[in-house]
């Protein structure tokens, strides 16, 4: 946790580290649990451009849920192990975003171990039907996506490269 | 799961099989996860008792929360085990309750694997403040101590006796 | 639970309660949980063949992993909410199955929850690469996917059908 | 998760982040995750010293259990809530630690949320049988406590002074 989080142009990196919390039976990370991981990058991603979602929530009466997660698992973290875990804006539609993210181990020099791409919505918390995001915050992220609108397409579809994060 | 749970002269026993979510890359069940196990057998106690603790929210504001928890572990349990979680009534106050606890391997010929001590209080759900129960909660919670309260006071203090489960 | 599991020609089904655990402050059950849920109609569907994971890794040294998820996102659950689990098989190969699974909702008539396609291969267990299965697992789950073989087409490739699980 | 672990005369120090994943429908942290957040204080501190449990296991065959487990929460959690999770060695036997534990909440200026004392067991990982730590990691840990012997004795029993923290 030493290693502040870094942001440059296109992925956000948050690093995390394996307790046993995370490790099943296997002696591996639980694959349920990179879930848990990408949220957390993704939360600090939103946080790092000012987006707390609690207040969010508070003032706005909406809330993002995960609607479709596609992930493909690659190597196995082990306890103990420094990863990092990246968040990539792909897509931001009035109701939803596409996010792509990919888990990196540091114990391993950087090896892949796991990437997805996950698909949020925007829904009024009381009754969780779909609806619009609030404008400051659709405009907020439709800038960001914008900066960084300079990727190549092979980036625009690709997963975060490598040489981005260190 | 095949086994129903089971209610007698003031145990309540739920069978509980161990997944792979429930361990840690120790090999054995992941020692908080026995908070989970017990609080499934404290929601079917309820639930035997037709309290649903969702219903009665939305009903009176109010909620349980978990004050206080005292857990031994004297066994570890491993994956495809299977347990028996007790839920024994000690106490109940116009506030809060205490229960006792056990996770009993079925594995292990009912070897006690973890024995606790639960002390939940009622908050009203908005600001989480200590509340004074519902009439009909308290007076369902009170009637089912009466009913179980010509255990000796050997048996009021302790924990469920293995007899008491085959 | 009072519900055993029920097998079909196709689909296995297993019951399952949402507990507190499993909820997140969306007041809904947490994404990440219904692969919790997925992996336990797996475990379970597993065992009816008689396939107990621990004990095949002690004798064979080799597990499970799971290499690739795929998940949709409906509608979600609450707390108390029972819910219907299905697994499928969809295909085996020397090393890995494709497992097709949905999450309905009994409390809500059997709607249509979560459905995804789980891949799942077979690794040394000491290495964690990827092995062929013991050739008795291999041949107890091709003659479980041939003895579901007269499916058409349409099912092969579709999620469990409701109409299955009544 | 901005500001570094810190150490100091007697508690160790570190900040933990509160996430979706850590919330429960009651909108907070579900109290068995505290002791999550309580194991990532104890598995940093252990690390400060230079002990990383899995090296440790690999090489010794022996590895920290919990064996009990008390806890009493004060105050609840929320989404996005900064909180400290302190860790203060009390008491070391040659087969068994006792460590006192708070979590405290930044958001709330420091304001004590829960506090607990945890007793680990080493144990051989094999038979999870209890067991002498080794040689090394006894020493590491009796100089460690002997470094905070200066404490007064209302030190060496109460949890650890906010005044240490900031």
């Amino acid at each position: 946790m030493s290693t502040p989080p870094a942001s440059d142009g296109g992925a956000f990196v948050l690093p995390v580290r394996v307790y046993w919390e995370d490790t099943d039976a296997g002696g591996i990370v639980f694959y349920a649990n990179y879930l848990k991981f990408m949220e957390r990058a993704r939360t600090e991603w939103l946080r790092s451009m000012g987006i707390e979602q609690r207040a969010l929530r508070e003032r706005s009466g909406g809330m993002f849920v995960v609607s479709e997660t596609q992930l493909k698992y690659h190597r196995p973290a082990r306890l103990d192990d420094e990863l990092l875990v990246t968040a990539r804006l792909r897509q931001v539609g009035p109701a939803s975003l596409i996010i792509g993210q990919r888990v990196l181990s540091r114990t391993l020099q950087d090896t892949l171990l796991c990437e997805g791409t996950i698909r949020i919505g925007w829904v009024d918390a009381r009754h969780m039907r779909p609806a619009r995001m609030p404008v400051d915050l659709a405009g907020t992220l439709q800038r960001f996506l914008g900066s960084i609108g300079s990727m190549s397409p092979r980036d625009a579809q690709g997963p975060a490269r490598p040489s981005l994060l260190s």
